[in-house]
């Protein structure tokens, strides 16, 4: 099964050696590489009746690559553990493995390697790997009173499709939404198409909504944010918050797993192509909205969270 | 409970940038790096009646450091994966992840960050970092007939401590080799203190059995081998397999998870210290004992293999 992974692929530039010894072989030009890994469960971190195998495979991909370009740096491979029921369709693990190797192609990498075991549930553990390119990895503590803070990517499209899927109504109704939140498309070129000559004092990816995510670069670089409302809320989710009673702008405060990128620019940067700006770094702590803090509902939980 | 993964604890020199951030930055001075990755589930990989958390914790670490270090390649950093469930102990996380950084420092590493989510059963995710030195990967492949193979460690020690725990037997009885099963001690100073000008030709770790693991080397290769039996069976095994009618050289040929290493050397070349020679490589294919087909019981298999 592990020969399905990998099997009539071709492995990116950065993988020099895929799987089939005891272990395999990464290029790291710039004499290192960041790591970031997640393990997600059946139930928990998806469905089986909500997701088809290849969107499973696609955003554990997605979320990871996210993280790996969230610190400056470019996805060259990833190493997957798949638990699985003796039981599963062979149908399932092609998908799945198909939705793994186009996002990982997107990002720029392959699937260097992996394990498969037999599990009462289907598990999955990915370890993405990058190449920090021309530039010193990009940290959550550099943000600087001043700085603008900008976002690539879309914000509250996953915890509105999410919403969609979770109140029963028919997907067909808000295809992109619902394809948001079953297929994250991190906009990896965003962050990977900048010329090293823009500076990026701090960087993250909105994966647990733009508040919390903000919030971690304010604590890290002792430093408050200001977020402007007219900047988040999205109008193209204004139709699916009106049917389901939702709050548009909480879902773009808090709404996760859009995987967007989050970052501040020094004062009087030129903001590069496809980002907007959405808000400024101050002296202080904690993070606002329009000036005061959120009370506003919380737009998204991990759909079994707390379960 | 991420952060009692590795707070208070010193991160080893490869790992430039610990957990905290999007991801976790390793040094790779040689400018790539060898990862290896495996999944392990309760009750499939390791039983809490017959290990402690700090063993279980050693010997995740234990087969993945053997992994990357059968790659000539020097541990330097793991990420780890935790599912479990809600009502976990905090004693049982604790003695885990003092079991972890035990083995990863006596690997030459450190726990460079993780996952922890909640599962109904306990699922652990490893993967291992390791730096390639001096040397070039040590593949598989690279066995020429008239190759000496050479172990570095024990064999069949494992399998023996395993066989006590499932006939029920006192582990008192037979401490060395329970120990032996329930963490592993790879001898990666055997392999990591080679000087560069020792040629190796194939290398890999035995995680399945001498048989298969040396057959892996043989398939790889091209090649045959033959293994001599007299230089395999481990006297120090002989009472507990006559207690248990069970075969001690079936032990040092399939018993797996006892993590010593196998490598072929040029003929002629002087056997480093630590290492034994076990057999001979020739020109065919398959691995032979005493010259014949092993038609001997399998003494090893993982306790719910099948299951």
């Amino acid at each position: 099964m592990i020969a399905r992974m990998t099997a009539g692929r071709t492995q990116a530039a950065g993988v020099l050696l895929g799987p089939g010894d005891d272990a395999a072989v990464l290029a790291a030009p710039a004499g290192r590489f960041v790591v970031s890994t997640d393990m997600l469960l059946q139930d928990r971190h998806f469905r089986l009746d909500w997701s088809t195998p290849y969107d499973i495979g696609g955003k554990v991909i997605a979320q990871n690559a996210a993280d790996v370009v969230a610190m400056g740096s470019a996805p060259s491979g990833f190493v997957v553990s798949l638990g699985c029921p003796a039981d599963t369709p062979v149908e399932f693990v092609d998908g799945f493995v198909d939705g793994m190797w186009a996002e990982a192609r997107r990002a720029g990498g392959s699937i260097a390697g992996g394990d498969v075991v037999r599990s009462p549930l289907l598990v999955i553990s990915v370890t993405a790997f990058g190449d920090p390119l021309d530039r010193e990895p990009v940290l959550l503590s550099g943000a600087r009173p001043g700085d603008v803070v900008a976002v690539a990517g879309r914000l509250g499209a996953s915890a509105a499709g999410l919403a969609v899927l979770a109140a029963g109504i028919d997907p067909g109704r808000f295809p992109e939404v619902v394809a948001a939140h079953r297929l994250p498309q991190p906009p990896y070129e965003a962050v990977l198409g900048l010329p090293p000559t823009v500076p990026i004092h701090a960087l993250t990816d909105v994966s647990d909504g733009l508040l919390a995510d903000v919030g971690h670069i304010a604590e890290s670089s002792g430093v408050a944010v200001d977020l402007d409302s007219a900047a988040i809320a999205d109008p193209a989710l204004r139709p699916v918050a009106e049917l389901l009673g939702a709050d548009a702008l909480a879902w773009g405060l808090t709404g996760g797993e859009d995987h967007a990128f989050a970052a501040t620019f020094p004062a009087g940067q030129d903001l590069p192509a496809g980002w907007v700006a959405v808000g400024r770094v101050a002296a202080g702590s904690g993070v606002t909205v329009d000036g005061a803090v959120w009370t506003g509902p919380v737009g998204w939980e991990s759909f079994t969270e707390g379960g």
